[in-house]
């Protein structure tokens, strides 16, 4: 274990949050971590404690990123613990990145992609269950991210479930783009997207609500363009990354992490985001089975998440989110023997 | 060449600055891009164009790393040029990074390492000099950093010479970090710490005037651990780090560039900094020669760096000095064919 923590106590700032961050010397993680130590996450006011979690074999690596993160010199970084030992990384834990997760290996099966991950998370889970504060709010990044989200919620009961949330936010991020892109328009001009479903290609990015600077602008869009070009470029950009990389997408992935988090800790100030939570907290609205992750629209204040209700949802639509939520159903039996309640 | 820019404009917002990025498939480049277009260089409401610049064979995998940029869905990014044509990448550009630069092969002399970036240098100070503002603020990253300044500052005659800076910045934030370790005390509490000279083994990290919220507290330090322990470990500190990562910094240089340039452009609210610049701006001051690129310590304000001046040298210090600026000397020897005036 590799410890250094600053002692001086400041009295005019804030108390320091603790976010874990785990997969600690993998790609996703050397971005976000310094854009969490710089202040991106939470604005230049409240200094962190970054609790980083790799395995065994990766903390040289992982010493090396730390060494990195001190030679930052943040002055909002008020600490940085890298550990292989669970019960140090996630104790007192206010945030949770679940980035770490096993990648699939050539000829391995979905299944086992499953099983694996699903035992990682059942540790996890059990180990925010025992050691990281009520409160803690916890994204999951590592694929299967609805799924092994899931499994880290059922093991671990004493946490509320809305607690548990995984990211379609680089889904979303890159749907915004590509609708902004379209029209010659900004970004944050495109309002009213939703990501629905599993992070997966039966993601469901859905444009029947979109607008343009607050005006609905669906039935200005040809139907051509959403079926056969916004809706595979969302599904597939991920792999176009990695043809033109030659590495998979790290920085952007980061940056929709900051995202997620920093949305539903500090508002999205009346903006619909995509996030993925359990579909028990809304008994089956917009038809969707219980207990599974989904993504849907949502609105971000005082802390919380609230679900966008009330859309219309057409038959093309409706066969999307049938389609998705059939997959996540699957994936769920897939491990089922390691869901806890 | 690959263009997306957003063409909408929006009147209340400030007219966005073109900011170069050089090396732009880099590791360094792939921090920094991300942290400038979330708003980490120039804050919330300071929109940026980046106009990013690779060579030829690298265009590809420089098209990966605009697309994550645009998948970011960052509303302050208003643009971004990827490009190898010199006349597109550093047109009207009113910030430069330049990071690219040739890496010491294996065998390759340092002489040799001189000359061949120094020829690449030389055509990015001609392509300022013809396509930039005149007012443009130029940080060199790639090494070595100084003489690469140096050679691109002289071929730009049309740009004053104080827009043209080199990089000390990590070595300084690695020194607070060590200073600030030892002393269990925050980063934000050490100042008065200076480094001078060459971005090379040679570099002087000096404690002379080092303070604790605002104490002097030179006298307090044990000199066997400033000559032996903390000097050593910040002149080595990349070694230790591409040991452990097994990959140079990255991360911690691009958070150093960003430091540097937003501190040169918005303030350093009174910290010493230590940047890079001609020694002839000071006319000999502390014993420089004249004509190479030097760090020292330095306070901004007002978009302008300022010289700290009227410090005490003790022997310990001259020695120090003079030996940084022989190698600078014997450095700029060795490509003098290369600067014009």
């Amino acid at each position: 274990m590799f410890r250094a923590l600053s002692r001086t106590v400041t009295h005019h700032m804030k108390e320091p949050v603790r976010v874990v961050v785990t997969g600690g010397s993998g790609q996703i993680a050397y971005s976000l971590l310094f854009r969490i130590a710089s202040g991106s996450l939470f604005g230049d006011h409240q200094p962190v404690i970054l609790q980083i979690h790799d395995l065994p074999q990766m903390q040289g690596a992982l010493k090396g990123v730390v060494m990195e993160l001190m030679d930052g010199a943040f002055p909002l970084l008020h600490g940085v613990i890298a550990s292989d030992v669970a019960s140090t990384v996630y104790a007192d834990a206010d945030y949770a990145f679940l980035v770490g997760s096993k990648p699939r290996g050539p000829g391995m099966e979905r299944a086992d992609l499953l099983k694996q991950n699903g035992e990682i998370f059942v540790q996890v889970g059990d180990s925010i269950n025992r050691h990281s504060k009520k409160t803690i709010k916890v994204l999951v990044v590592g694929n299967p991210a609805n799924t092994n989200c899931l499994i880290a919620q059922s093991n671990a009961p004493s946490i509320p479930k809305e607690n548990f949330t995984a990211m379609t936010r680089l889904d979303h991020n890159r749907a915004l783009w590509q609708v902004a892109n379209h029209l010659n328009a900004r970004v944050s001009d495109i309002g009213h997207l939703a990501v629905w479903g599993n992070h997966s290609p039966t993601m469901y990015p859905d444009l029947s609500h979109v607008t343009l600077k607050n005006n609905p602008i669906r039935s200005t869009l040809n139907n051509t363009w959403v079926d056969k070009e916004f809706v595979p470029e969302v599904q597939q950009r991920g792999t176009a990354i990695i043809n033109a990389r030659k590495a998979s997408s790290a920085a952007s992935a980061a940056s929709a992490a900051v995202d997620h988090v920093r949305d539903w800790a500090l508002g999205s100030h009346n903006r619909w985001v995509s996030m993925c939570v359990n579909s028990d907290l809304y008994n089956g609205e917009y038809g969707i089975p219980k207990g599974i992750i989904f993504s849907y629209p949502m609105v971000c204040a005082n802390g919380a998440y609230e679900l966008v209700r009330n859309l219309k949802i057409d038959d093309y639509s409706r066969e999307k989110l049938n389609k998705t939520a059939e997959e996540l159903l699957k994936e769920k039996e897939a491990v089922v023997h390691l869901l806890k309640n």
